[in-house]
């Protein structure tokens, strides 16, 4: 089985990413990051994702809270009640400066040490926040510098950078997942959670996965306050 | 003064390259890295350095040792009295795997909530180890990712990577800093170097930083065991 390491940050669109690389046939080590983020609550998801699929996972410790500027890392409220038709129409204080250049180059080092040539995140750039570092010519950017970054490369291992629901609207991702088997009582999406874990229900990251679940005419799992 | 990040390992060549960009005007924020490696004393050279200009100076704390694979993080011996004229053939075991592509996402971090456009960094590819990520075709297509990673760049920020030693030979890296007045005793390139510190003398970075002393007819005044 070829390897891949898989970003999980154990949300929803990050579990179903791992369903979507394990059915492809990968061996996946999944990679999730104690960042300083609020809802450190979805690295207990995380590994509870990775231990139902029998996956190994790592966290990587890093601290982006001395970085400030965002609501997830720093003292900013996490905005609430957005309409679902302004986002992405800008880019709102959740955004985290380059942290998708951080985990995708951590990922990168981890591909190179374990033998993998695959890296799967869970971006999505249709039913989103408006994050740069979701968009599709980021995604290729970042593939095509990888592949001048590392020894392996020189030596003619060439990796692929997926983002299996780039392209898919929010509904067809818990569709997908739901086809696939994922659990998503098990996931943790909100951006401002309380322990149990209890999701804020108010946040993006909640009114985007509650329409998506609405639209299918299904209750999501997950537990709200 | 417009803003700049430089990567301040401590060594000889970011020192020089924190003496260039203070000397083409900008006001630079020194980043360093704490990853686990073995010369852990460049850490104090580097706030050594800054102190020395006066710039603010932030050590970011990572864990690459898990990572294992390398001679600068794991327990496998540093290559000692390789000859001069085979380095950059093959790339060693000091290479530390995706290193340069982990420090530049920080650094894009900071110069994201810095405010700087620039970044600066001492990577050369002419007397060196034959790193991959230290070749200008990485550099470039870091730069281009970098360009549409994150909110600063959707809002017409554009940055630039800048590598100013990158054609340089070791000899010409030297000139140029003692013209600049860099105090090269307060720099440690060792990778193997023991409290005091004291240089090696016979590792690749020692090997190729006295051999450009040696070529100038000058002293190096770093202290060698």
């Amino acid at each position: 089985m070829p390897k891949a390491v898989v970003l999980l940050s154990g949300g929803m669109d990050s579990a179903t990413t791992l369903a979507i690389a394990r059915e492809q046939g990968f061996d996946c080590l999944a990679l999730s990051f104690s960042y300083g983020q609020r809802h450190a609550l979805e690295l207990d998801a995380a590994r509870a994702v990775a231990g139902r699929y029998g996956v190994r996972q790592e966290t990587v410790i890093i601290d982006l809270r001395s970085l400030g500027g965002s609501a997830l890392t720093a003292d900013i409220p996490v905005p609430k009640d957005r309409p679902l038709a302004g986002m992405g129409k800008e880019i709102p204080v959740t955004y985290v400066p380059a942290r998708n250049t951080i985990f995708l180059a951590f990922a990168l080092a981890w591909a190179e040490v374990s033998g993998a040539r695959d890296i799967f995140l869970g971006v999505n750039a249709l039913d989103y926040s408006g994050y740069p570092d979701c968009r599709p010519e980021y995604i290729a950017a970042f593939e095509r510098m990888a592949n001048l970054a590392t020894k392996a490369g020189v030596e003619g291992v060439r990796f692929t950078i997926h983002a299996p629901l780039i392209a898919m609207t929010k509904k067809e991702i818990v569709a997908r997942g739901l086809e696939l088997g994922v659990d998503y009582g098990m996931t943790v999406s909100c951006y401002d959670p309380v322990p149990g874990p209890l999701a804020c229900g108010r946040c993006d990251a909640c009114l985007l996965r509650l329409s998506a679940f609405a639209g299918l005419g299904k209750k999501d799992p997950a537990a709200y306050r």
